[in-house]
């Protein structure tokens, strides 16, 4: 049984009864804006201003010296310890370094050399970037790559090679059953990296318990660790002192500071670091990790399947073409409508301080990310995009105007 | 003819000259620090805490519309352009991205197309991550990896091949002479990638006119990013339609908001850019160039030189053994001297706000940093040196106590 409100009252009740409702406080966002976008780009939380400021307080005042007096030598590890507990890890298991891009050519290569077969597998609808890594991986090592259709990831490999799938799907939302798959891959002597960018923060993953063995993801959605902000890695302790990085940077080293021209790599996930990591951006991360203090993962789940699920009943009240799934625990964080015009909608979206995405060729997305949003929120959005699509208000010039970044 | 100071009257007689006295001013460099550790981490520019400040204004208040109002989606290539100007390279052959072992992974890797047999050399006295890379990429390709003497990395490769030096030396700040060295390749149909970590910013560097190829430096050393600042790539435009990178992330495709399923890589060096960059950091660095505006190279390398040269006549008063060259021109921006209980020497430095830097097992280093430091400052802190030395006050349990990074 789940509530869903009916009337702005109902999305007040509900919000007087969230037990997230006081994280909201944790963020400087400014009044009059409703911000859908946290699975793109996540607002900013005041502790990760703060923790950049006293970064550049350090480097300021300690200069070199800051390495040892704020820790940033183990501020990566660190950090990868507190997103541990939001994805269902040993803290030992996470390490933050680099960006998914990269982390993903490091797993992939990685885990060809656990995979019955040298084969890589990526399915039609993944994030472009993932793609194109698993492509280069193929052309760089002369191995065969296999595109498949949504969901035929396995069927491709055949019996063993590299799957990279995403646990939530950037466009859908449709969430994958990692337990399933991880199942599946031992079976068949396959190996799957998964890129957890759009699940990191608003589902309760458990990636130990369901046997995932590899992953990476970005933590400027729903983790709010600002733009651009490091990646991190996860790698099973089973599996870890296994492999190696295929970018050995100094960072990774048991010993950086011995100079050695031999590479030990350290344990655990801190193996795939690489050279130093972008501390003033990597301590934003941080600090942005403290509005998660004390959440329990399915609690922030519940809250963003709930908040998704009222924009669904509202986006079928309206009519509008649903491309992600009904089903609360079968999508993410964000729902994807196609809407004809999609950009102009936004923009009129936008100038009433209701923020969304468009993705060419015709998606909006709504992120529904739950430190922050209430349930009201998510009512006057709908309502406003209802009255934008009544009164065709979006067909002004000034909403066509394209920017550089959509 | 050179002037070299031969007391603290001579020494600030060159300060009331330099026309770069100024530049000091650009600097929060705590008081009574003297900093001889900016060919590790610069100190930090006030604009560069100006413009991480305004990143993070940005964020909170426009939220994703940032990669429109801040421009952050350019700011990569922004700021390479800024550093392009630095080393001597077109604005489009410069782009910001990654850490030097990710950059030399992706350069190395892409040379070994345009080379004309598949062996990679380095030196053995290069810094351990390009040996750690280099060894690296030899074991994923199956590719022989050949090391060599210091100074010998060529007669290694025989007719071709990819040779990864660094313009200036990590330890001993010896210079390569980067167009001989090219010349050399040309003749070899070899590829040199440079790493120029410890020579941008503080050497009048003229890549193009030296005909060189591909590089990549760090950042946050003598340019002043800040801790962990993303480094940059230089491809220089002859070669850079025809090589690619082997980690295509979304930010180097021609039309990254498209999302198509296939690459098609940017022009010039941005087609090296790979994920979503540090945002935060990266515009710590574009502030910190600030600094450099209007200064000649020319005037900042031979400042180095003559504030190194300063300190080696000092050195040799003292009787030190000097590992680094004597000839200014021949040399980096630090000098490296030989010193048994370095570590404690270091400290009781350091103590008397003299920073330097210490390298196991017995090298001192000292970075004379041109935009920030004055004669007097290289006089007083070679006077603090030789008083600790002499009075053997480096000797007490304090100074011996280790620090988790040297």
């Amino acid at each position: 049984m789940i509530q869903i409100a009916t009337s702005r009252e109902d999305a007040a009740a509900l919000d007087a009864e969230d037990p997230l409702a006081a994280r909201r406080g944790q963020f400087g966002i400014p009044a009059g804006t409703i911000y859908l976008v946290g699975h793109s780009l996540g607002p900013q939380p005041t502790a990760a201003r703060q923790k950049a400021q006293a970064a550049m307080d350090a480097w300021q005042h300690d200069l070199v010296r800051g390495w040892n007096t704020a820790d940033w030598i183990d501020l990566a590890d660190r950090t990868g310890a507190r997103i541990a507990r939001l994805i269902g890890a040993e803290a030992v298991s996470v390490t933050v370094t680099d960006n998914v891009s990269v982390n993903l050519f490091k797993l992939a290569v990685a885990a060809l050399s656990l995979a019955r077969q040298p084969v890589i597998a990526i399915e039609d609808d993944e994030f472009p970037t993932d793609q194109y890594i698993a492509a280069e991986i193929g052309r760089l090592l002369g191995l065969d790559v296999r595109r498949a259709a949504p969901g035929e990831g396995f069927a491709a490999l055949g019996t063993g090679g590299v799957l990279i799938k995403s646990a939530v799907n950037y466009r859908s939302a449709e969430v994958a059953d990692i337990a399933a798959y991880e199942e599946e891959a031992r079976r068949h002597g396959a190996m799957i990296v998964w890129d957890l960018s759009h699940a990191t923060g608003v589902r309760a993953l458990s990636l130990e318990a369901d046997g995932a063995l590899m992953a990476t993801g970005c933590t400027y959605k729903y983790l709010n660790g600002g733009p651009g902000a490091p990646a991190f890695v996860y790698l099973a302790r089973d599996i870890a002192n296994r492999v190696s990085s295929p970018l050995p940077g100094w960072m990774g080293h048991k010993a950086p500071f011995a100079f050695d021209a031999m590479y030990e790599p350290r344990d655990g996930a801190a193996r795939f670091a690489s050279g130093t990591p972008p501390i003033l951006s990597l301590s934003a991360l941080d600090g942005a990790l403290d509005a998660f203090d004390g959440v329990q993962m399915s609690a922030l789940q519940a809250k963003a399947e709930a908040l998704g699920t009222l924009a669904i009943a509202r986006a079928c009240a309206l009519g509008l073409d649903m491309r992600s799934p009904a089903e609360g625990h079968r999508r993410g964080g964000h729902i994807s409508l196609r809407i004809n015009d999609g950009y102009p909608v936004v923009q009129a979206l936008a100038a009433q301080g209701v923020l969304a995405d468009f993705r060419a060729p015709e998606t909006v997305r709504l992120g529904f990310s739950p430190l922050f949003l209430t349930y009201a929120q998510v009512w006057d959005a709908m309502e406003a995009l209802g009255e934008i699509l009544q009164s065709r208000s979006w067909d002004r010039p000034e909403f066509h105007r394209r920017e550089k970044v959509t």
